[in-house]
């Protein structure tokens, strides 16, 4: 039986946060005078309080109640989507962004760590609106950071309990007390990364609005800028090294960082995972660089620059853009579509596929081979010295072709509603994946206003699950988890 | 150890064929004067001189000597390969074909039963060589047939052991006696299918050389046609209903037609890849339909059957054309594109990933939602009434991941040579699984003359891979195949 009682009191006080935190942005309007103060303010108490009613009238009498899988699942959903409802009321109360389906698309690109943005004038915006903006994706990368290191390897999705560094195996139908004990760790580490990027920003010239905000948005590889132009407005190279840096970092596993931390450099650098990841951008930053060298003739710092920004911008799914890579000719414009099929490592801030699962598949795609070379042998795939049962692999492969078939139907959908076929492509796969442009209409200098409204509810709703992993979403839509 | 001596050998028998199948020709050429019959001749005899000779002088003195599985790899991707390299020699001695990539462009695309072209001007050649180049695909389809229902099974590949009727089973490492036996069985089949055909196209007011070769291109799911304008020539309703049939009878598991043919229609109607393959082709051919009828106003007759004709033909990887579909509207392309991905039903003459394999992975991806939610409980997908081994369907997932990082690497690869993005992904589609046509540079009205020499090489063996169901090919790239 599911206990709605307890999801309503999570929502309750899902709340409290949501409202709160809208008005943190307000010392930023204060001091520069904007007119969204108010707004925010009022929108901000309506909704702690009404979450602060919601959480004490739920409240069980019996504390040690505990969140079983089903609910869990529940929760994780309910969670996202309620956040961005309410998240979404600002945007429209103020009128910067009139329509509620632009404010909604807006927000749950923030919670999801996308960064695929309607506004058409970022710098029109207020000071304090554009903080809860940047602040919606810095809360959702926490979301996300513990909903995969401890959530998701317990209930078992996608291959996801092999993904973190201590597997913690599904011992108990209870999820609450390791939830806890990681996110208080994880969240520390976070924090520290973010506090040292605002820190480097300002060292290099950046105000202090504009390095707490990118810095949020970088950590939680959204992509969301308090400029139009993205990244390319600060056109200083420390910067733009800086931000590389921090998005390479959160687009690692976060269990990694822990081993940092602690000057323990050898498992790092043993994770095939990292390894990978690492590798990945080092092949594509060095096919890149080379190509625009030599046609763009920019200089060889420059070169290297722009594509390595632009390449862990994209794998990370961060999303920042330093330069219109869709000038770089159909070659490159090709690559940088496929790096939206890439995503981050598993543990990270950073959406899409994930490394670990394109090595997994890689691995196991080579020894497919050896399989049917030798029939009656058994050939298990080796993950970080382990042997990888072929119940996981399987599990891989199918949130691959799950991820494949929603891309599909995602991409016919859009063309029905009138996108051509590189707009529709792009779109989809970039919400999916969690980061921010694509190509066609939505490319690196474009933005999402222009697509219509129906557009905008069906890329929220992939965005949704793209970031929750797919199953966690889609389980609910499945009849055999509400029959009892 | 491979027995090299029975390799050659084998390879002998088919230059035989080879050159004695490219002299079947002349006789139309004699009637209408044309001026390639002394090419023809002497190439013919030329190539079965020599292949009798390989063939005798490789002669095993022990009569019971079978060949291994291992040896089966190797001669079924040498038996296309040089087929395809002998087959191309007419067309570049003649001179109508200047090129010997062209050259074997086009015969690959005939023995892989593709349908992609590289002539520009059809009509022109003489009647001996437009008649080779039909042939080529006939052949293709009756070594397919026999390869998929009868050495794919036994070799374990991509799931096949699943789509027979009869499940051989892999009780031997021989191949022999079950293939000679299973292949007169289908052959007989293809051959009465091909004059039924034949019959109703004169019937239909066709000439005997059209109607001979367009039957020989129906059955095979190849889609070379002897006009420039493909089937949009014949405007005859009764002929292009007639080949809409012919192309979905091809398209069909030819075990179907063995039991057709004895009149017990029960497990046909049974069987659960015939219903997908049909509801899929109704499904396509309705939203099609409706959508071209209320745009393109051209009366409900005619937007049904080129609806119809267009989804079968792209469905079964035929090809053949009679409406440009890239008119229709970026919706309708999109499906077409899509529709390159399907492909006809496992043990058909069509290419492609096989409708059996989709409906597969279809079911499978519904039990996967129910697996989370009851992590203990083991759920197999049913097919036919039997429990599939999760096994096998661990390898059609693989084969659908290998499929599509194949397309992915020749897309890219495509962008490299200079093609733009669409004409790129359609061209790969296309010939890996075996259709013809696509989209973008290489749609229905164009064709492949205009693509770089490397690309057409590249091409050439996509269409290969696909035809030989990827693995085939592959594993002979695999070190452990070599391996003693």
């Amino acid at each position: 039986m599911i206990n709605y009682k307890v999801i309503l009191n999570f929502i309750g006080f899902l709340l409290i946060l949501d409202g709160l935190a809208m008005m943190t942005g307000i010392p930023f309007s204060l001091y520069h005078g904007d007119d969204d103060i108010l707004v925010l303010l009022i929108t901000g108490s309506g909704i702690s309080i009404s979450g602060l009613l919601l959480y004490y009238f739920t409240k069980s009498k019996n504390k040690s109640k505990e969140i079983t899988k089903r609910e869990g699942y529940i929760v994780v959903s309910l969670g996202w989507i309620v956040m961005s409802l309410f998240g979404a009321l600002p945007f429209v109360f103020h009128g910067s962004i009139p329509s509620f389906t632009d404010a909604f698309f807006e927000t749950m690109s923030g919670f999801t760590a996308t960064g695929a943005s309607i506004i058409n004038n970022i710098e029109a915006m207020p000071h304090g609106l554009l903080f809860w903006r940047s602040l919606t994706q810095w809360m959702g990368g926490m979301g996300f950071i513990v909903l995969s290191l401890a959530i998701l390897p317990i209930l078992g999705i996608g291959g996801m309990q092999l993904f973190v560094a201590e597997v913690p195996g599904p011992t108990k139908d209870k999820i609450h007390p390791r939830v806890r004990e990681t996110a208080k760790r994880l969240w520390g580490i976070y924090v520290i990364l973010t506090f040292a990027e605002v820190l480097l920003l300002l060292i290099g010239g950046m105000n202090f609005f504009d390095a707490i905000n990118h810095s949020f948005t970088t950590m939680a590889t959204g992509g969301f800028s308090t400029k139009q132009d993205s990244i390319a407005y600060f056109t200083s190279p420390f910067i733009q090294y800086v931000i590389t840096a921090f998005m390479f970092l959160a687009g690692m596993n976060f269990s990694l960082h822990y081993f940092l931390l602690h000057r323990n450099f050898k498992p790092v650098g043993e994770n095939e995972e990292f390894r990978f990841y690492s590798f990945l951008i080092f092949a594509f930053t060095a096919v890149i660089a080379i190509g625009i060298f030599t046609t763009e003739h920019s200089g060889v710092e420059r070169a290297f620059r722009e594509s390595l920004f632009q390449v862990v911008s994209m794998i990370t799914t961060t999303g920042f853009v330093t330069a219109d890579y869709e000038l770089w000719g159909v070659f490159y414009h090709t690559l940088f579509f496929l790096m939206l099929f890439i995503g981050g490592s598993a543990g990270s801030t950073g959406g899409g596929i994930k490394a670990v699962r394109h090595l997994l598949l890689i691995k196991n795609g080579a020894l497919e081979l050896r399989r049917l070379v030798h029939p009656r042998a058994i050939i298990p795939v080796r993950y970080n010295n382990i042997s990888v049962s072929k119940d996981i692999i399987f599990n891989v492969m199918a949130f691959l072709l799950f991820y494949l078939a929603i891309f599909v139907t995602g991409t016919i959908f859009m063309t029905l509603i009138g996108l051509d076929f590189l707009t529709a492509m792009g779109s989809v796969a970039t919400c999916l994946g969690n980061v921010g442009p694509a190509i066609g209409g939505v490319g690196p200098t474009d933005n999402f206003s222009h697509i219509p409204d129906i557009g905008k509810w069906v890329l929220s709703f992939l965005m949704l699950l793209g970031r929750l992993e797919l199953f966690t979403i889609l389980i609910i839509f499945s009849p055999s988890f509400w029959k009892k």
